[in-house]
């Protein structure tokens, strides 16, 4: 395994005897976490080519003050695209390279959104005006959409763009201090160009929201242009993380830009001031928030995998009580407070990951749809991949922490690499919707499916389910052993029953208020927990449906059949009372899976060291001292601690001025 | 309110409407919050007394590295120290500085468990030695008992220290790697001493762990001693947060001190190298243990109140959505989602507050019956201790994240105070005892309560209800009406039947293996529930039993007793799985609870902002833009965000060589 964590040349692997433990073939299983053996192979190419470059080291990030910080990003992400050109790589690898790098930056910008942005808003026209400059880097541009007074809500953005007819210009312009555009990533310090959203004003009328190209600094010096005022925001959670990032604010003032940068897809303002919608559908921008939302899945699922893979690996290290006679310890990976706590979210990583790669081929089949003018599956599918967006990255940011915690007080370390981890993946939590907000558009779909089903039409996709009301309604669950808790058809009967029960009573309990809204509003606590039953009902379903796949490799489908059976009943646990209050399960079945539970942690035992080392990542990927590959946590801890600017010197540099006139005590006489 | 936040001298309260919705006398509730007229005097007058001090500013600890952060921490003791004795503050006025400073040091070790550790361990003539050169800080002191290998397991400490009856000296040393000293504060760069905990090692026999007073660096030139090896183990999670505290780690070569320095007031070894037990009882370290605990569920109502206090003013500071008309749009405080998220939060910050108040007679009670060597009480008094501690400080940490999520994205950066908040809040899950370790003692206790029933052992203190058994096993809930959940005998009950019958089945689960000890083991993650469930209840009546003090105060009481209800509630909805499967109390009957909980937070919405006003935190304690006083957050924010190092210059210091060589594509033509 590369890597920095190499300190010693012929260091034993400490995990060999878990790893001889294994009962099946990681390799086999690498294959499966990769989705194909070209995913594989890019990803373990890639992944080793970064490890083994000194310039992309990262052990220094979170004793870096800000601006140190900062410039080791710029540097990295120059030497990164350097690397891109001089080796040749493809978009995919080139793209795998910058992952493997792991440092937020600007370029996450410019590729994700910016250059979309163009792609998906512009005209032909304007594509081929701006695409080639941008892919080239001749500029660099970020997508500047939510403002200090606004985020989740679009249609109260403030910043104007009000067309002058005789100019044949657009005048952006901030009118208050709320209207200042806040936060968008590679804003601050780097962008020349941003894609800016404002209010549309043209003959004294608004017509909405739209993107406008907006050039932001000079393309010769990098000062700022007239008008335009850029700063950055300031340093966010965690020492490295994101402040690797220069998330910015801009204020316009009367800054004047030509009429055809605006984004005129959908809508445009002619040379006369009218607006004019085109004939492009605007269900098409739905394509790329299914293509957005897909990759924040598999990001969640990446994150979740780093974080059980440390934790996994140092709770097999970890040794603490229950020594008998002077022999070692109990490893901690034993104890089942443990288990019930870590387990879980290794098979949440694995359901995550399943749960992703479906959303591909979603995306995919939504493609060919929207191609074919096909919007039918449009509203199940917004759904869907929202409720999904949230599901997994609410519980990927508590899971890194609950990680951490796994890992005691050397968790607590950023050698550990949990805290910078954990702290730069909880933004997934509020981009790209905020997690509620998108958990009450799935209820409010899932409150609308319901309350269609009398009228004969027939729910779609994932919420197909809803169409087998009566049952749901009336089933009780035949679990009568142990053993019934690991049959496909009863557990997926319990997590249906329970979400339709849930989108039923809300459904119901709105029917009493005076309007839908009212209602809607004063249950909506009650309808994100409907909301996140249904989500996991889709991440359990399609655990199984990948069951049903053909998976090749001695013994791997058993363990991702374990893994399914865990993820499952530690849900039904953890939300017993949805479960128990709407009459899906009694308590004694509820008994009963717990067990089961118990007996499945016991099977995952043996394994679980081998089913994180199927994730194949490098020791400098991981970035932790813990979670090193061959299990030498206290060598690495130790040797880490020793970079610490701290350790520079052996008398600290403040000993003369703070510390020695207290122990002489001159602090007092120098002033009493 | 004084505080760095006041950027604009005539700022208008933003918040005023607010504050004249309130139906209850802030004034009043303030000394409720504070415990005593006396101890709000204090408090409010040495709090702002550090607001108006510059060299207290907090506003750039997030943004310096390393080695500038602690050089900052080192100046603002010394000043603290110079402050406290230029105005001659009592110790209880010194102590509350230091929490108003609030900024982890050295100091909060040396006072905190160097000198106590002297006290409690040390003979009469050890402490006529040691007290006096520690109080005036001619020495200064840390902890050293944890180990890169050793944490929760004290027993299995590996550090040595072996009695050399030639020279009358004991020899420490660190024998393996994983005996480093490692984690203790103030060790890394200041202290010159520490309580090193170590195996005993006498004529070639082990007796056990013990303390020594151990010196490690130069009173001349603070440079460590021969045969000590010091340093930093490196920065911890967060930016800011832990980062200006100096935990080290520390290795013994063969070290000899005098015999004299093995703390000896329990045990001693003699001249000749006997071990001798003295008579004081060891039960007085659990006095210690009491009072250490108390602080930190004290410590755990400060923290959640400082993040409710920021998120329950900016959540009425911020709106989105829902403007009809073009007029402003909704507060986000009005949501329900908001509010069921918030409130609970809110209410457990008055919970844990008045359970602290509550510990602290609890611990006045506990030494007077040591005084008078009546141990009865005190597994009780310890199982109610750890529990406490446990349950605050986890609820707290995940409390911080959650209002820092119902910040929305502002809450992600440093100016919001929260990313600092919940960084530096974190280890106390870890240190004084992890919280899960904590809970299985507390589990093991309550097993032991359960099993003595049938004996006819009364159980007592916190588990006198255990004494009502064949009651609370029989018992349904009366609840048959919304009004019903506001009776708290109603709620008791149910807490402590929900309380014992998960306990009584833990001990039947445990009773169906070979051993108690596996038993134990198997079923360790259900046991952790009953613990949750017992440590809850205690919160649950003491708040109860709170309400029956006299309160005075326009409409305090009645504030009380919503947030009680909102705290019980809430905790019944979220352990519905508990409830129900148990039998305590049916669906309908929890229908009926969450109706009430309901209508419970519409009662808390007009005195939210008033109930955090009356925490009477500074702008500066609170160290939020989000959070001030006058709810001036948005140009609070603008404001701070050019005070990051990245904004002194215009054009960003990596410009020439790494962005520029992109743009003018100089990069590429260089290399190819």
């Amino acid at each position: 395994m590369a890597g920095r964590m190499e300190i010693e040349g012929g260091a034993v692997d400490q995990l060999a005897g878990e790893r001889s433990r294994a009962q099946f073939d990681v390799d086999a299983m690498k294959i499966v976490w990769a989705g194909s053996q070209h995913a594989f192979d890019v990803s373990d190419r890639i992944s080793r080519l970064v490890a083994s470059d000194p310039v992309f080291r990262k052990d220094d990030r979170t004793s870096l003050g800000r601006k140190d910080l900062f410039q080791n990003t710029l540097k990295k992400m120059t030497h990164a695209l350097k690397r891109i050109v001089e080796l040749r790589l493809t978009e995919e690898e080139g793209t795998k390279l910058r992952f493997f790098v792991d440092q937020p930056s600007y370029m996450d910008l410019h590729w994700g959104m910016f250059i979309p942005a163009i792609k998906g808003q512009g005209t032909e026209e304007q594509q081929e005006k701006w695409l080639p400059l941008a892919h080239k880097m001749q500029i660099i541009g970020c997508y500047a959409q939510t403002e200090l007074g606004h985020g989740s809500n679009v249609q109260g953005l403030e910043t104007t763009a009000t067309f002058d007819p005789k100019m044949d210009e657009f005048i952006i312009h901030s009118p208050t201090l709320t209207s200042s555009k806040w936060w968008p990533g590679g804003l601050g310090k780097v962008s020349t160009h941003a894609v800016v959203y404002a209010r549309l004003i043209t003959g004294g009328q608004e017509h909405g929201i739209h993107g406008f190209i907006v050039q932001i600094r000079s393309l010769d010096d990098h000062s700022p242009l007239p008008g335009v005022t850029i700063g950055d925001i300031g340093t966010k959670f965690g020492s490295g993380a994101y402040n690797s990032m220069d998330n910015g604010v801009l204020r316009f003032s009367h800054v004047r830009i030509p009429r055809k940068q605006m984004l005129m897809r959908v809508c445009q303002v002619t040379r006369e001031g009218n607006v004019l919608q085109s004939d492009v559908p605007k269900q098409l921008i739905y394509g790329t928030m299914v293509y957005v939302r897909q990759t924040i899945v598999s990001d969640a699922s990446a994150a979740l995998s780093k974080a059980v893979c440390i934790a996994v690996r140092y709770s097999a290290v970890r040794r603490q009580f229950g020594s008998q006679g002077g022999g070692p310890e109990t490893q901690v990976i034993d104890y089942k407070t443990q288990q019930s706590r870590l387990f879980p979210l290794l098979a949440s990583a694995y359901a995550f990951r399943f749960v992703g790669q479906w959303l591909k081929w979603l995306y995919t089949d939504v493609t060919q749809r929207l191609e074919a003018k096909d919007f039918s599956t449009l509203p199940e599918v917004h759904a869907c991949t929202a409720g999904l967006k949230s599901l997994t990255t609410s519980v990927t940011a508590d899971a890194i922490e609950e990680c951490r915690k796994l890992c005691g007080g050397h968790g607590y370390l950023c050698s550990s690499g949990l805290p910078e981890l954990f702290a730069v993946y909880v933004p997934a939590c509020t981009y790209e919707g905020d997690n509620i907000v998108l958990l009450l558009q799935v209820a409010r779909f899932l409150v609308k499916t319901v309350s269609q089903l009398g009228s004969g039409k027939q729910p779609v996709g994932t919420t197909a389910y809803m169409g087998r009301a009566e049952h749901l309604l009336q089933c009780t669950s035949s679990a009568s052993s142990v053993e019934d808790w690991l049959k496909p058809s009863i557990i997926l009967e319990a997590f249906e029953a329970r979400a339709f029960r849930l989108a039923v009573a809300c459904a119901q309990s709105i029917s009493k208020f005076e309007s839908p809204e009212a209602g809607f509003a004063e249950v909506s606590a009650d309808l994100l927990e409907a909301a996140i039953a249904h989500c996991q009902l889709i991440v359990v379903s399609k655990f199984i449906e990948k069951l049903q796949e053909d998976i090749p490799g001695q013994g791997v489908k058993e363990q991702l059949r374990v893994l399914c059976y865990v993820y499952a009943l530690h849900l039904l646990h953890k939300h017993l009372g949805d479960f128990l209050s709407t009459g899906c399960i009694t308590p004694e079945q509820a008994a009963l899976a717990n067990e089961q539970l118990r007996s499945l942690y016991a099977q995952v035992r043996p394994n679980a060291v081998t089913l994180v080392d199927a994730f194949n990542y490098t020791d400098h990927f991981l970035g932790s001292a813990l979670g090193r590959y061959d299990g030498n946590a206290y060598p690495a801890l130790y040797a880490e601690a020793w970079k610490d600017p701290l350790n520079d010197s052996v008398v600290t540099d403040g000993y003369r001025d703070y510390i020695r006139p207290i122990l002489k005590q001159t602090i007092f006489l120098s002033r009493l």
